[in-house]
């Protein structure tokens, strides 16, 4: 199954590192990629292909301007949309539902203002709490209970840079 | 218990939005406040400030220029010191020992370069993942497995402004 991330509206000059640390994050906790809408950040889609290359794995970045179109080319190739916001249902009581269809997953999260065409194109508005908080949180909080946790030990093929785990200090191997 | 989040060494132009991001997520997964060290932001506290009144609930925010004071002081005051960091252990190892101990908690989270003396300090330097990808999510994965998603259902008191949760679309109830 694909659970891929969609970042609505992304704009250069506000959302440069909470957009970069959405990305990270979809890569760290199991996502296999992420589509960036919005304004076309050469910075970001750098920053986030650079990790990607040094610490391994096969996360994929794609831009594409209209989130629109996105959201019908995914949903015609049948995937469950999952739009996260304050506003929706509790994700905690929809998360094994989801868990147990097997369609792949476009998990939209959004900037500033939501287009209310996205709450109608989801199958799912849900919602991480409902108190304002950071759509980092939210989609990390859901992908970590979608994957059981299992995403913690997931393997990143062909890094350049590991980390070892260390009670105190910093130890990383290298490779080229 | 009380767990106080501690940010590491903000700057205002380049963190503002993400250290308000980490204030909000604590705050909504259950921390009972945050000290922001670094450079004094007031738009940042503001903004913390006018989103605990709106939103209810008894969530601290405080400034303190120096961290290093603050790591003696709360560990002086029997805090444990959990340090999120990708180069510590697997916290999904240690949280459940962490979750026993009576102790009060600070979570310390980093900007960019962190002091050796934050490792040296903590009585724990956890990772959540060992890859790159942003404070935020850590904090949030952290906070959610020590409450074991108890914090999903807070209850914030004497809130202006409350969500009630929609299928499609948003619905709140303001009150004076």
């Amino acid at each position: 199954m694909k659970v891929i991330v969609l970042r609505l509206s992304h704009r250069i000059e506000r959302d440069k590192r909470l957009t970069t640390h959405v990305a990270l994050a979809s890569r760290a906790l199991g996502a296999d990629g992420i589509i960036i809408s919005g304004e076309r950040d050469e910075g970001v889609l750098k920053s986030i292909t650079d990790v990607s290359k040094r610490w391994g794995g096969d996360f994929k970045v794609e831009y594409r301007k209209e989130w629109k179109t996105v959201l019908r080319e995914y949903k015609k190739k049948g995937f469950e949309l999952i739009h996260l916001t304050m506003y929706g249902l509790p994700y905690q009581d929809k998360i094994s539902k989801i868990r147990k269809s097997k369609k792949n997953k476009l998990v939209i999260v959004g900037s500033e203002k939501v287009n209310p065409e996205v709450y109608h194109s989801a199958d799912y508005n849900l919602s991480v709490t409902q108190q304002p908080h950071s759509e980092v949180a939210a989609l990390a909080l859901f992908l970590h209970d979608f994957f059981k946790g299992k995403e913690l030990n997931k393997k990143f093929n062909k890094p350049k840079i590991k980390v070892i785990p260390q009670a105190i200090g910093k130890k990383t191997i290298k490779s080229d």
